[in-house]
């Protein structure tokens, strides 16, 4: 990286203020170079972040952080405001790994929030003004927006509440063109017709809310910002500031192929741009089989929320889709609304969406799809405890799916069983269904599944043994026939080891059955053990003799923990869940 | 009720097509009526419904339902739709309480979903559509949506993506100028603009995203609204059709108190307008309680989603409060980040919210406050089984919040145990803090709580006895005594009494002690059993000789059952819970 020294002469926020126009056009490139520099170490957001420095040195240029506050929505465009607010360690080599790739307020004064999540900086943002009002202090409160969230409902209801705080509230937004991937709605063809008039056209949905609405074009012109930015400095009313930035702005390819380079990998700068040969995953199979399924049946449609590539929708799919695919943009109420409506109309929604993102959508699994029993098909993606940020923590849905009523949760452990359950909810018009989409590498038995799935809450026994039962799910089945192997080995148990297949329901027999020739009953689960699927079964067993243990994560934000750490954190090994049996047991542990 | 034998005349949708203008008058009248006489008899919507009524009649006589689907958001503008598909009886003398207030599918195939919660319409109708054109139908899907659910952010992510639906759909928006109370963010400014305009202003922010707008101002006449209706009728573009009516058309005082009568109680129609005798109440402890605050603090602010009813927020009170109370309109995941962000910027905000209604906020209270720690207060009315609509069930709460780290979830079970946890939460910094208010009549100890809530999960030992721990939350705190009493009365046991206090976590130390003399513990709350605080307590003792029950709601939507049947369902009385333990302890029951 061909730093320019720039970046030696900010420490904070006010070294900024020092620089003329010609040092500020350095400072730009020096920050898209650490930019580049963390994501092809680490990863992370390259896009947005480079697109959003010259709005960021302005930004800081103008106004006077911490005491004006900035909150910077989902953090995609929080890179420069870290490297001008003391964190230019997380960028310049070597990268300082404990400073992380989003707003984290441990870290500095000048975040006032731990975020991740899309569409929440206008809401937080008016919040801290309404606070600032209420103390009857005085200074600028700033939300940025952008990337494609203003979309998102919480977005939409901050700005409907924001034009109306009598007092200070500048939201930037961030106009890149782009969501994660394209954008698609109608608010995206306002903000075009905004950006084809220079900000003048008749139609100006800011300025019909009440905001005193504001347009920069050359968002990439820090002077231009600047000068904007200190008509809009201590305004005493809600005001919007429109930017048209140049998402991946400074480095081609990311200027060119913007939807890839949204994240990166590391290594990406010297990846040799051949295709790795196909190996076939979970995405792969599901990929294929909605392409397979849309030759026999016009009906099938698939959704995601603008995140395609968690699912691997790529360009070349959602063609080949064409009219069966819908994007929602950054929606996830919506998503689930609408899938509901596609379902019950007669059409077959697979919705495939992120763990840490369904969370959003609690309210509409529960009474637009639920309660009508729409058989649509929801696909959880990256289920499972991970060393993620805090912010993206995916062990959550099974406490929040598998308790609404009418919803069957299904946690797959193997290619040919993902694929008949897959089958089974497309052709099925009885169930809202999710399935966990397994996220680990791909198993495949061989034999195809025939299972009938409508027998609900039926689980799988895959080995009878005694003694000990072992009843793991999805992720964790692996885990259940090492530990099945571990207990044999070092107790000289012959354990049995089921397959619960349902997250949303126990099956009252097989458990009943249990109590013949076991004395304990463990569930492995890959998530939060509270709410989870886990303790439905101890509470089975709440009047029985049987000894249940609960194994999954513990109810906690963890953050970049190493994954074996909390695995050992929560006892997820098969020496130390044989250590408790045997403890529970009253057996010693062989060697 | 004066009825004019119109709606004798209408047995379906096509009978109000043979009517004549002069008759179609009648008919509204008519329905009017029936609209009084159902929410007189059985309680229900009533000013947005009456200001519906031309505007239904208009739809039906246009459009042909069933072929054409109409989408109610809400439910709060559908009675005239019941009246005109074949559920009168509803609505005239004796009334037939079998038809609900709501969207029913199981009712008539002129409904197309349940519905209940607000701001869903467009998301649902949107999928109808998509799934008409994946099947190559042809017909119209309309949505309704309006009397203040346009603010709800499913409503306006629906209107992103809706607008780029490449067919026939229309929105007929509903401008009643209200809320359930008034409105007043920014997009009602907008709705305002273009009523005084006549739809002509040049800010349009439906038409920015590429909608065909029309506008009716005299949303309550037949003639107009069917003239429009007819223009748009086989559009094959997305289309809003906006339509000014009047809250409580022709019901004078509805007209003039539009607030007091968005719903209105039995016997409304004879009630003698005096006040009743006040009486001290759990929402007027806590009107009293923010109010006294507010006179010390200028930091404290009451919130409410566009609810204030459900908490007694009168026009009074929010008037006295004047700054600080913000309505954020029906808003309920920005209410959540709005009081993150007044809580970290050391304001100190108490949201008022419906249990149904909170989960609209799942991922916010997890994203934007728990894991932010913001010190904010959110108090949970309604929190309980009852014999509520399907589409209100207030039961899962519990194990929404309590599952999600870092929120403190409290139950209180008196008047003085809710004041003093409502003050501490007020003033602590520490953590989020969400109190279950009690669903029933007050009770008072008469003596002041000087617990220490900041000491987190520490249960309340109310009564040491032996054999039996009782852990009853909450609303069920009184039957624990019950149960207690029966105990003893039946069995000759004394047992042991705890108020837990804490939905959100377990007294390990308690809960290990109650080990040495107790075989059973049994646990009692007020809603969903799966995902519960009772759960948590079960897996504690998993691994002991602790037999433990947990009484609570199944997981299930149940539809208007009494509340006595329930508690039967469940086996929630003092006379079911002690057989279940004479059972389990091998006892005999004494008469």
């Amino acid at each position: 990286m061909d730093f320019k020294g720039y970046l030696d002469k900010i420490n904070c926020p006010d070294d900024v203020k020092k620089m003329n126009f010609d040092e500020l056009k350095g400072l730009a490139q020096d920050i898209r170079n650490g930019i580049l520099n963390r994501v092809n170490t680490v990863s992370g957001h390259l896009g947005s972040d480079l697109g959003f420095v010259e709005a960021t040195i302005a930004l800081h240029y103008v106004f006077n952080s911490p005491k004006d506050k900035f909150v910077l929505d989902v953090s995609h465009q929080c890179y420069a405001h870290k490297m001008l607010t003391g964190r230019k360690s997380g960028f310049l080599t070597p990268i300082n790994t404990e400073i992380s790739g989003y707003s984290n307020t441990d870290e500095s004064v000048h975040d006032h929030f731990k975020i991740g999540h899309t569409s929440t900086s206008i809401s937080l943002a008016l919040g801290m003004a309404k606070a600032r009002d209420l103390k009857s202090e005085d200074y600028n409160v700033i939300a940025v927006i952008g990337d494609g969230s203003l979309s998102g409902g919480e977005a939409l209801e901050g700005l409907n509440n924001a034009a109306v705080l009598n007092g200070n509230f500048i939201i930037v937004l961030n106009d890149n063109e782009m969501c994660i991937g394209p954008t698609y709605g109608g608010l995206y063809e306002a903000l075009r017709e905004l950006r084809d008039s220079m900000g003048t056209c008749s139609n100006n949905m800011f300025k019909s809310m009440g905001y005193d609405y504001y347009y920069v074009d050359e968002g990439n012109n820090t002077e231009k910002l600047i000068e904007t930015f200190k008509k809009v400095k201590d305004t005493k009313k809600p005001t919007v500031v429109h930017i048209h930035t140049l998402k991946g702005k400074g480095y081609e390819p990311a200027e060119k192929d913007k939807e890839s380079f949204h994240y990166a990998m590391p290594g990406f700068l010297n990846a040799s741009g051949e295709n790795e040969t196909p190996v076939e995953t979970y995405n792969s199979i599901t990929t294929d089989y909605l392409l397979a399924k849309k030759q026999q049946d016009n009906r099938i449609i698939a959704i995601s929320p603008a995140t395609p590539g968690v699912s691997n929708f790529t360009p070349e799919f959602r063609e080949k889709m064409g009219k069966n695919y819908t994007d929602v943009d950054i929606a996830e109420q919506h998503s689930i609304g609408y899938i509901s409506g596609l379902a019950k109309n007669g059409a077959k929604p697979v919705l495939a969406i992120l763990s840490s993102f369904i969370q959003r959508a609690y309210d509409q699994l529960s009474q637009d799809l639920a309660l009508n029993n729409a058989p649509a098909t929801i696909l959880i993606y990256w289920g499972g405890i991970s060393s993620a940020d805090m912010t993206h923590l995916n062990i959550f849905d099974i406490p929040l799916i598998s308790n609404i009523p009418n919803i069957v949760y299904l946690s797959p452990t193997n290619k040919e069983e993902y694929l008949a359950m897959l089958d089974w909810s497309v052709e099925q018009s009885e169930h809202p269904v999710a399935i966990r989409v397994p996220f680990c590498n791909l198993v495949s038995t061989g034999v195809k599944d025939t299972t009938d799935y409508s027998i609900l809450n039926k689980y799988k026994l895959i080995e009878k043994g005694e003694k000990v039962a072992i009843i793991a799910a999805g992720n964790f089945f692996n885990l259940g026939i090492e530990v099945k192997s571990e207990l044999n080995r070092r107790l000289g148990i012959n354990a049995t080891l089921i397959n619960p297949v349902y997250m949303s329901g126990i099956d009252t027999e097989m458990l009943e059955s249990l109590k013949q020739s076991h004395d304990i009953v463990i569930t492995l689960e890959d998530g939060c053990i509270d709410g989870g699927f886990g303790e439905k079964i101890t509470r089975f067993y709440g009047d029985s003799d049987m000894k249940v243990l609960n194994y999954g994560a513990k109810k906690e934000f963890t953050d970049r923990v190493p994954l074996d750490k909390l695995y050992q954190r929560y006892r997820l090994t098969k020496e130390l869940i044989t250590e408790d049996i045997a403890k529970l047991s009253g057996l010693t542990v062989n060697l």
